[in-house]
């Protein structure tokens, strides 16, 4: 097989992304090779093709919402054959021996974790590139198994927004008795509310905007409050144990604060800044509340949050694109004009 | 018995604490009356005093580290019996029943605790008064034990910077294995100190000042940082499972976030206000890390610390003054000048 595969690439921080031909590396002994069938669009992959977080080398082919079928596999890999429904998310590698890999949250990897695009190859030291393109090479313990029942289009998105959503609700215990509120209705919002939904908790939409009630309970909430009403806030005051904010831009996290039962905790998965305005400790220590982060998960967490999506026949909500039409879904993604998230169908790529 | 004691009282926003007498009430069914030997003067004590947080009504009589001996017992106390040694802390009543009683989170009753002083008796409606006084009555489920070989005045701080640093240890559940740094060495870092290393903990102090590193080993760091000194910090980056942060003012905490492992947490004891310099939530969400607050403990939680300082004979560093002196004290806690903890003998107002 030809290691020649057909791409989409940013090559500089202003030029569009366009058709770019990749190299992937011949498989290795534990590597997978996958037929990518379908790719999502995550804001990250706008970020990094922009230069937005400084660290970008070009070209830079993005996607990290991989799902595709297994072509070839090396000889030493077990776990997968040929045939086989594959994802794989925003990790390809890791050092495998650290405190957070030996807990499986390779993305805290001490010696830091391998990302799918924008990252360096463990073995030979070679840039990767991400889903945006027919094939992808990968070491079999950062594949996972997509289950046979789900819509591989709308598996996709499960592969980042469904993970990161995941493990802050898998990290506080959700489940039947617990209450969830989720704020925004974005890619990770709206998967947000379907995984908590599913996990037996009472949902409740935070959001600024009233036209969003119909939609928030179709995915999977109970309550739709909105919060820039003093008053419904007030009526859900000591209410929530997890706050999981999806919002990707700075906005002011005290009103949330007092919704929060007595050691409740909101978690951040989509800003990534200064919080202003400034962050109130006072109802924090009186309530023995917290505000935490989450990044994506572990590997281990990401097959369970798929094998759960396959038990309870959850997918994303997404918009097929080709992969010509995707810097106009970059513009769109900026406006937040999706319902609920991009996905590529690469046939357009081979096609092409 | 009268039901008139000695106690000392603040009688307005500006006036100095001065003599003043006080009806304690007939001990009820389940009451414990008890002859108050020695009260550590908190913070809080000065802050109540002085209406810093404005909800004060006057006259208040302060004091919520309290150790005495039972000199008498409502016909239902089947806990306490006259003689024994016990504490009072920063609460007296809860509702009982919602789901924080039901926890022995007294302290965050869905309904408000009954605070120690400066609250309101929910049975007859007259407001508490704390431990700067003779006596004090006290209903047998807020009544905890001090152990037997511990010494009564060193147990008294025990009642609140004891539990307060307790608590964020055990929800962190730190002992053999884990690394804990303190911030700031008072009345609650000593403590900190103290209780983490007794746990089996490896300890390390935060510190501004180079001149605390003897005392800080000697109390049970077994490492301390200079927090002003940029390489020190950078040693310890992503080291610390748990940081408790005692610091009672404003200060930057986006230099402690990066010393945090993933998934570590700096949990809040001694500030309550907005955080400037802005936090910055790019480390927390990349390293899955938290920032909470807590607020004291619950009783259950109060009477494993005192059983557990007895266990290890641990009490508090003190300076025993008497009742009159309390202004003056008052002003040295401003200063921050006490190692660690001022200690009221109540001797001094039972004689005066
Ligand atoms: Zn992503
Ligand atoms: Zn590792
Ligand atoms: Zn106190
Ligand atoms: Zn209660």
């Amino acid at each position: 097989m030809s290691n020649n595969v057909r791409a989409y690439a940013a090559t500089s921080t202003t030029s569009p992304l366009g058709p770019y031909t990749l190299a992937r590396r011949a498989p290795r002994n534990d590597d997978v090779v996958i037929d990518i069938l379908y790719c999502g669009v995550c804001h990250s992959d706008l970020h990094f093709a922009r230069n937005d977080w400084g660290w970008t080398s070009y070209p830079v082919v993005p996607g990290h919402e991989i799902v595709g079928r297994v072509i070839a596999v090396g000889a030493g890999v077990s776990k997968f054959k040929v045939g086989d429904a594959v994802g794989v998310g925003c990790l390809v590698d890791s050092c495998g021996h650290c405190v957070a890999c030996e807990q499986g949250q390779e993305q805290h990897c001490k010696e830091g974790p391998t990302f799918t695009y924008g990252g360096v190859d463990r073995i030979d030291g070679t840039p990767t590139h991400g889903g945006y393109s027919e094939k992808v090479v990968v070491k079999q313990d950062f594949v996972v198994r997509v289950p046979d029942n789900l819509d591989l289009k709308g598996a996709a998105p499960l592969l980042c927004a469904g993970i990161t959503t995941w493990s802050p609700l898998k990290d506080a215990n959700i489940g039947p008795g617990k209450k969830v509120a989720v704020v925004g209705l974005g890619g990770l919002g709206h998967m947000a509310l379907k995984l908590a939904n599913a996990l037996g908790a009472e949902v409740t939409l935070f959001t600024r905007s009233p036209g969003k009630e119909a939609d928030a309970r179709r995915l999977g909430a109970h309550h739709v409050v909105l919060s820039t009403d003093p008053e419904q806030m007030a009526a859900v005051a000591g209410q929530f144990d997890l706050i999981v904010d999806t919002v990707p831009y700075v906005h002011d996290l005290n009103p949330y604060i007092p919704t929060l039962t007595f050691k409740g905790k909101l978690t951040l998965v989509g800003y990534l800044g200064p919080l202003e305005p400034a962050l109130n400790t006072m109802p924090m220590v009186v309530s023995g509340q917290s505000l935490s982060g989450s990044l994506i998960g572990g590997i281990p967490a990401t097959q369970e949050m798929l094998d759960f999506c396959g038990v309870h026949n959850i997918s994303s909500d997404i918009e097929v694109i080709k992969m010509e039409e995707i810097n106009d879904a970059y513009e769109r993604l900026l406006k937040a004009d999706v319902k609920y998230r991009f996905v590529i169908d690469m046939a357009s790529l081979k096609q092409g």
